[in-house]
């Protein structure tokens, strides 16, 4: 049996433990199992917010002399949290805008081909693929991947056999399983079919080390607003690697990625480096909480968020074994820690009002994915491991004392 | 002669003369030109700023079940400042992309045919269409309207006689000129040859009346950073004329734009009103400041903004005939006000150094628009005639010295 004190033990014994204290926790009470939807808010960023926000009053628009730099060199502070290097990341734009300009850039400079995604993939990747196959008249294909385990190098390399896919856009971290791609492997497997991989890193970016340069990714974008806790909407994130940069144009020409954009120029000419997949004014505020973001994370380190990040997913699936697989519970995350990112997806026949009583009456906020999944994502960077033993708790508490059974089962509008 | 004494009066009997409170004004000894490229900081900004963010610490993710509204809620506010309807208009992404996500889903329904623009328009308008006639094969034809009075009526309607003209883009107002456009005789003599226009309000939403519906509009983008006073990068907006929007599809297909969102279907189907032209999650952050510039507007009334302005440029134009003139600077917007929008470009072929001066000696804060113009744009919300009066006597003051001939000459990078 494991009791609480057990996972006070392993609190005292945390490394990363004081980084709560740089966030905001307005109700101590509350048990927030949900940061890899939306990370907490640091305190470095009221005051980062604060301060760009008079520096616009002060400053007014001379400020742009400054702001204007700001897209690549936050990008370069996030650079090493992904694995890449100085002038290959910048910060702009939604991850859906971000992964629509690299994908249709990446299917014009291959003239076509196919494009490649797991049918399971994160809504709107696949949304955006099947409206570039449409628009450009190619053909979109599904990998049918495990569920739990997610896509393996086999099936992709599989896939690229045929010689005509020009793009497979993979999650490095499964939004709903939390299956960790072997982002190397897979990689290396589509090169050989000359096809390229466009990694999404918004669920492992953070929590999980990437390596995108060791690892020879092509192209990847991904979310702030998770792991890198910079708030609802944050700018996202967007890698070409370097030697592609003068190969692909955005689709999406806009005047941020113009080379000498206040010249005005007749003609569109792209900027020689990561710039040029910038298109209109990026937000400043949001680039603002963004940089705040990232600066905790390296303070930290990733290798020392992953340790602890495995820590609290073992310390799940532990207490899943133990208290909720008697009540119907499924793990429908991998069960070897080296193959899951930083959450848990606990599959359940009646998951949704579950969820429901969880967060209205026991005070503890997971995710609800559908058809069946209750998700529970605790961010190492503020997280404690009795976060997850009182998590589990009420979980359990509720579902044995049957409190769902009287919640309106109708799957409505969930975030 | 035109007196100091002469502008205070005016400042007195200026109805909209307190709304300068309600903005932070961190510099008095500074004259501000350039809230037409970006406005000034709202007060209530600040707290809706502050409100926000304590809102993300103690809400986390389940602020979502209210965030989610905001770029129709916001767009809903704005709707009225542009003549448009509930339902019409949404506040997401940047100019730029929203620009990029009408001009090719006009061109996807219209099944091709050419694109018109001007050839002096704004270049990331120009910029996104050179990047979608080249990805769709068709053609970008140019109208080479007159640089000060702007694209007339008969010469949209000669180019659209072809036939063959989809979508044509122009500004309300000119960035450079300030030449306002006929919208609504645009508008309707392109319409009877099945031609759209998509009108970009960047340069006029906040200080002309705009009145999409009246005129008919069918399509419009536009930034709010300028007279809405969202701040430097905030979030812009779109307007789909009601009748239309089932008609179009986003090329960006993103899960923000679809029908029941975190059902997370297997296929994208278009939410049924304005929103399925959101792509990625919207920057609440942005929404926020947006929401509180807006507020601002509607206060103090289009109507009466717009009759300040008139006057604030009538003040500019006649202290540019007295002082300017005779210093070789020339009016390079037009004449009468009528024509005219919300700034003043003063030509000169030394313009470059003059602005440099004028900014970093002299306190006064223009905007350079390249090859030969300061840009003097007073917004009606906070400016003040005594701030017309100064600029333009600090501005005769160091081209009378030739305080600006010691100045490097060579065009470097402005804002």
């Amino acid at each position: 049996v494991i009791e609480r004190a057990h996972a006070e033990a392993l609190d005292a014994a945390d490394g990363l433990a004081s980084f709560r204290d740089r966030f905001v926790v307005a109700d101590e009470g509350l048990v927030y199992a949900d940061g890899n939807s939306l990370g907490r808010l640091p305190r470095a960023t009221v005051a980062a917010l604060e301060r760009l926000t008079a520096e616009w009053g002060e400053r007014l628009v001379r400020g742009w002399s400054d702001w204007i730099e700001e897209p690549v060199r936050v990008g370069d502070r996030l650079a090493p949290v992904i694995g890449a290097g100085r002038g290959e990341v910048v910060v702009c734009d939604s991850t859906t805008v971000n992964l629509y300009k690299l994908a249709a850039a990446a299917l014009a400079w291959r003239g076509g081909g196919a494009l490649l995604a797991d049918r399971g993939e994160f809504p709107t990747d696949r949304y955006v693929l099947e409206g570039l196959a449409a628009a450009h008249g190619v053909e979109l294909r599904w990998l049918e991947s495990d569920p739990v385990r997610g896509p393996d190098t086999a099936s992709v390399a599989a896939a690229c056999r045929a010689g005509d896919v020009a793009l497979v856009v993979l999650s490095h971290v499964h939004f709903r399983s939390g299956a960790l791609a072997d982002l190397p492997a897979i990689t290396a497997a589509a090169a050989e079919h000359e096809t390229l991989v466009l990694w999404d890193l918004s669920h492992s970016a953070g929590a999980v080390p990437v390596d995108l340069v060791a690892g020879g990714a092509a192209l990847a974008v991904g979310c702030t607003y998770k792991y890198l806790n910079g708030g609802p909407g944050a700018p996202a994130y967007l890698y070409v690697r370097r030697d592609l940069q003068e190969e692909l144009r955005s689709p999406v020409q806009g005047w941020f990625g113009q080379r000498d954009q206040f010249l005005m120029g007749p003609e569109y000419e792209p900027a020689a480096g990561i710039e040029r997949f910038l298109a209109g004014t990026p937000s400043v505020l949001g680039l603002a909480a963004v940089a705040a973001g990232v600066e905790l994370l390296l303070e930290a380190g990733v290798e020392a968020l992953r340790r602890k990040s495995v820590a609290l997913t073992e310390l799940t699936v532990a207490l899943h074994d133990e208290r909720l697989a008697p009540l119907g519970f499924r793990l429908s995350s991998p069960r070897d820690g080296e193959r899951r990112g930083g959450h848990v997806a606990l599959a359940h026949d009646v998951a949704w009002p579950i969820c429901r009583v969880l967060v209205e009456q026991e005070r503890v906020v997971p995710d609800f994915r559908p058809p069946d999944v209750v998700r529970l994502g605790f961010a190492p960077l503020y997280s404690r491991f009795v976060d997850v033993w009182d998590a589990v708790d009420r979980l359990a508490g509720l579902v044995e004392r049957g409190d769902h059974l009287d919640m309106d089962a109708s799957p409505a509008r969930v975030t």
